[in-house]
């Protein structure tokens, strides 16, 4: 399939559309393996985290609740850590979530939401997880450029420069942290290090929706368990995202009705098949 | 009315549904009374939660703010605790939600979710809560199964089993707990050990919206106040979550549309009367 | 323009609406300057008060995460505090925060919610925030009469009294706090202690929504900053809300698609400029 073509860093990219039949099938495997993906994430992003993994058919279970942190990510089938999450836990929390899936070899996702946007201390904290080796880690164009240690900084958890800007770190960073990285934008861009995959498509609005994109790495999860494969689960998990935002903003003009539309969408995805 | 008659455990539970006058009746009596109900619960399902409330009628707070968990619960006219609260709170903090409302005699419902996971000593501090004795416990069949000492085990949040299979279990348990016990499902079973109420109806997609469950634990608290009774409280309020789950099922397709749905049918059920 | 004329305190207010060219284009302004807006709030309003901003097209950020606290009001256009986040963060946090806005001199509002509703530590946590000086002070009839010394008292976070009841005390407390200040209720009244200003219109069901009141908090903080001024941009925030809960109203009858039409209307409202 048109996605796991290597490409060499300096060439186009390849494109993936949930027009590929990979694309479809690997989404419908979420359904049909019923992961159980654990997550820690922001109070903000969390209902709409939890929603599109059950929209998808994933089971999700969110929270730094009492040994869930040492238990739940070694039964898990995959597991999420979005770095906001210390706003509801501790540090201790999220390395222990992100250690005891390294140890326990479940995939691990993570997204360092407003990484490079003046907090050093939480700057610093989010790349020492990286020693924990997520599968991805996704995010916007200037958390990915800030994580990946250079200059652009966001403006709170908004980006400020194009995921087209990133395209170049992206690929680096990919190679030198041994994970996929994946950016979030107009384009989406998914690289491996080696191999390079853009995802058009989507919708402006989903900048407009708090969780957007946060939610996404919870499905990037949980498509990485389904399809077996890093790479491909987020090349998966993009490209759904970005037709079902497609459909949604076909029917809706506001940002209220545009946001329950895209879970509408991701939940009847599978009937496409 | 037919769900105060007893039942013994071996036979046939009686149904009851929104069809019953006592449980419109019981229903309406939430936006009569508009009791102030007060919770700790989970972030993800919070927001539903107090929705799903303000729908019925109920004012709700939320959190272990400060001092809320000792001056709230004496002052509410119903208490629930979401034990995956403690994902933002301390253990201390449920602690005293629950004691505050055991000794200012204010009904209070205890939803376990996600106990039998495999957390143990999540599991072991759920347990624990029982000696504030709540007047109502709610869950899925996994959870009830496990809090009553069974050894089912749940997927995170998730059932593994269906709520038929813990239909002896919820009695007994009932009837050693000194509560009235409730597990959701496709059908819902309702007992206080010596009375077995089963609620049909409902929709497939309750399983689909994260939240769902526990804003019923809520809602549950609330009925138990409006009708002044633990059991006839619980019954009301799955009969009305059950009769809004499948209205809000006709009139949408997707998982995002249906969630909304049901808080609106939540909101105009008293129409009816 | 009419929500600058200056109005004895005893004298009837001025009134703004939606219609008054000023309002239109204070709002109008937030989508333009794209402030980035930095607030802590509790969890169950975190969702819709981060949507709200980004629909109006402010850059939201929430939560005490890390050292955000103390360099995010620093950067942001204009802070938020809504008390109720003690439920996930520490006091340390909330006053962090608080001063930091202060000293850097970003503007900030001071949500206080369920003060007043019989907490004695917590009331008194709030009323210490005031040393930060706020620019605005946002909340319900009940909560801004106790934190003006009153005997109000709400029913959690619910008022007890309408917002009628609260101008004469608004007016007052405004003068010796140095800040606007601002009651929501059928109509709400905006007051710098010199000027009071009625904003009618809204809808009902806004108090059916949890988390309304809350989000208005973080629209007041955008628009202030949107218009650099805390009593016009007040007025503004306000007057957007009444027109986008009438038009949300006109089109909806449960409050869960009230919720989601309430944040369509607001995404939508520069259109008709």
């Amino acid at each position: 399939m048109t996605m796991t073509t290597a490409t060499p860093n300096t060439a186009t990219p390849n494109t993936a559309t949930w027009n590929d039949p990979a694309v479809r099938e690997g989404y419908a495997l979420i359904a049909q393996r019923g992961p159980f993906v654990y997550g820690l994430t922001n109070y903000i992003a969390a209902n709409l985290s939890a929603n599109v993994l059950l929209a998808a058919g994933a089971g999700p279970a969110i929270g730094a609740a009492s040994d869930w942190v040492t238990t739940f990510p070694a039964g898990a089938s995959a597991v999420w850590i979005n770095t906001a999450s210390l706003m509801s836990s501790g540090e201790e929390s999220l390395r222990a979530v992100a250690r005891t899936a390294f140890e326990a070899g479940t995939p691990w996702v993570l997204d360092p939401v407003a990484v490079g946007a003046g907090a050093v201390e939480y700057d610093n904290f989010v790349r020492s997880l990286l020693e924990f080796r997520p599968a991805a880690i996704r995010g916007n164009a200037s958390e990915l450029i800030a994580l990946a240690g250079g200059q652009a900084t966001g403006k709170g958890v908004e980006t400020t420069v194009d995921s087209s800007a990133a395209v170049a770190v992206v690929a680096e960073f990919a190679a030198k942290a041994g994970a996929v990285v994946a950016v979030s934008g107009p384009v989406d861009y998914i690289s491996d290090g080696s191999r390079t995959v853009e995802v058009p498509g989507g919708d402006v609005r989903l900048t407009r929706v708090t969780g957007a994109g946060c939610a996404l790495g919870a499905l990037t999860a949980a498509s990485i368990f389904a399809v077996g494969d890093a790479f491909q689960g987020a090349v998966v998990s993009h490209a759904a995202y970005a037709v079902a935002a497609e459909r949604a903003g076909v029917r809706t003009r506001g940002t209220g009705s545009f946001a329950v539309a895209l879970v509408d969408e991701l939940s009847l995805l599978n009937e496409d098949a």
